[in-house]
């Protein structure tokens, strides 16, 4: 049995303690307790110390409780690090939302996730990715779907429960497939018309209800780009925080050669070969540019070339 | 490469028409015409041809339009079967909703889908999977989230807008990882107080923020059984319109024996061997029974005994 590589933005090492959060009293100490830890998270950018030297300085900015809570969202839990509690707040609604308003110290800047993440550790990535899926997700969840009223936090964030009817929403993940189609010794790549340059990535598209993975990924492939699929494989999954959702990386076996366009899904997609792709891995291309490492795209392409 | 198996619920023969129920005018031709199919669907049950003879002959029964849709929901639609347009209808609503009333003819009943699966072909009992999801997200999804306003159908059932703020909301699909963790010749099961018998299946939970598939597995196998994991393997999906998940089927490799189960998720959790679980797949256990054909947990077991 071989196990999937770990992704950019998985390899969270946070315990998220799902058994205890649900205890009041438990959730109430690890709040109050001298040892928890807040990451203030403004307009979903993730409080970074950059260093002065090189990138592989760049951590995490945790701050201590203080008289900024008031003014800032619910702590949301993220989990415990040993014995150590986690928590995620949104300062958005503060009035300061200055690093040193919350003690974080000086050379402490808020930066987007796909610009911290690359300099950051791996786990810290991976925290300031479920920070921002969590955060976002309640800042977009005030109200309940089913009754219109209010929602306020549970659990320390693991759900909201509506003040009128009850009902508890739990935090939505989407699950997306993303894939590289094979054929004849060449991939099949798409560009949306929101893509820099010649940035060409695998197809990917949202599951919808009642499908199979397997089945999303014929769906998507004939929708975007008119090309029938065989045999799918699935290789490893990503979480991507934009803004909540699960990439199930897949490579696919492409039965049909001519791609039909849907232009308001992409604007094209086209058959590379090895030799152009391995060009644009090395960044030698004129025709052709690939995803970062931080996109599971990436991998895919690599896994595609390694297959 | 080798592809998945087909699960139960899956297999659905009709073409989404992602692209075209965009079109407001497409949409009203698909609607208004002479081919239009309408599954009337009560209280999430869904109208079965159950033949007088044998289960072969169950089909899934689909009604023309008539005077009836006055009282019904919005027509969502489901798909094209060949050029022939398909929509789920929730009569729920409607002062007689009898099989009659729609003119569904005699020996039409409404079943609800745990029932009426196994007696159905793949693809009916597919399309009624889709069905099931979505008129089951519809229903309790009236409200926006974002702002408490009201919500209407769009694309044909495709998403939701808010009257108030505009926001657009999609149906929502959960991924859930379910495993069977094999150590030394023996597999983990588990099972909740609601399980009736000696009933035990894979364990099973949903996918938090911020984390892969592999972690996933990781996370649920410790919380509800205390068991570490090691390599996680993927094998196939299924969906799961009870009300809205994304199966993901994976085997796992135990790396500790002693469970430790979480009374707040499960009754019980243990090993079985190899024998008991082939007595038990087979009937013949007084120990241990499995779950049926119809859940991707029945065809994980037969997975890891394959293995």
């Amino acid at each position: 049995m071989v196990t999937a590589p770990v992704m950019p933005l998985a390899g969270n090492p946070l315990h998220r303690a799902g058994n205890e959060r649900r205890d009041p009293a438990w959730l109430g100490d690890a709040l109050a307790g001298e040892r928890a830890r807040f990451l203030p998270v403004l307009r979903l950018k993730v409080p970074v110390t950059a260093g002065p030297d090189s990138a592989a300085n760049h951590r995490l900015a945790w701050a201590r409780r203080g008289d900024w809570m008031e003014e800032a969202g619910d702590p949301i839990l993220l989990g415990l690090d040993g014995d150590d509690p986690r928590f995620a707040v949104d300062v958005s609604g503060c009035p300061e939302p200055a690093a040193e308003r919350f003690g974080l110290g000086t050379g402490v800047e808020f930066q987007g996730l796909r610009t911290a993440a690359p300099s950051l550790p791996v786990g810290d990535a991976a925290i300031a990715t479920q920070a921002r899926s969590l955060l976002g997700w309640h800042e977009r969840h005030p109200f309940c779907a089913v009754c219109g009223g209010e929602t306020t936090v549970r659990n320390g964030g693991g759900s909201r429960s509506c003040t009128a009817c009850a009902a508890e929403h739990f935090p939505r993940t989407d699950p997306v497939v993303i894939v590289v189609v094979s054929r004849g010794g060449r991939a099949l790549l798409g560009r949306s018309g929101r893509f820099p340059g010649n940035l060409y990535s695998a197809l990917a598209g949202f599951m919808e209800p009642g499908e199979s993975v397997e089945e999303a990924v014929r769906r998507e492939v004939g929708e975007e780009a008119g090309i029938r699929v065989g045999e799918v494989r699935y290789l490893f999954s990503q979480p991507w925080p934009f803004p909540g959702s699960l990439m199930l990386g897949c490579l696919a076996e492409g039965l049909s050669d001519e791609i039909a366009v849907d232009p308001e899904e992409i604007e094209d997609a086209r058959w590379f070969t090895r030799n152009e792709i391995v060009e644009a891995l090395a960044g030698r291309s004129e025709v052709l540019s690939v995803p970062q490492p931080i996109a599971i795209a990436h991998h895919l392409i690599r896994a595609w070339l390694a297959a």
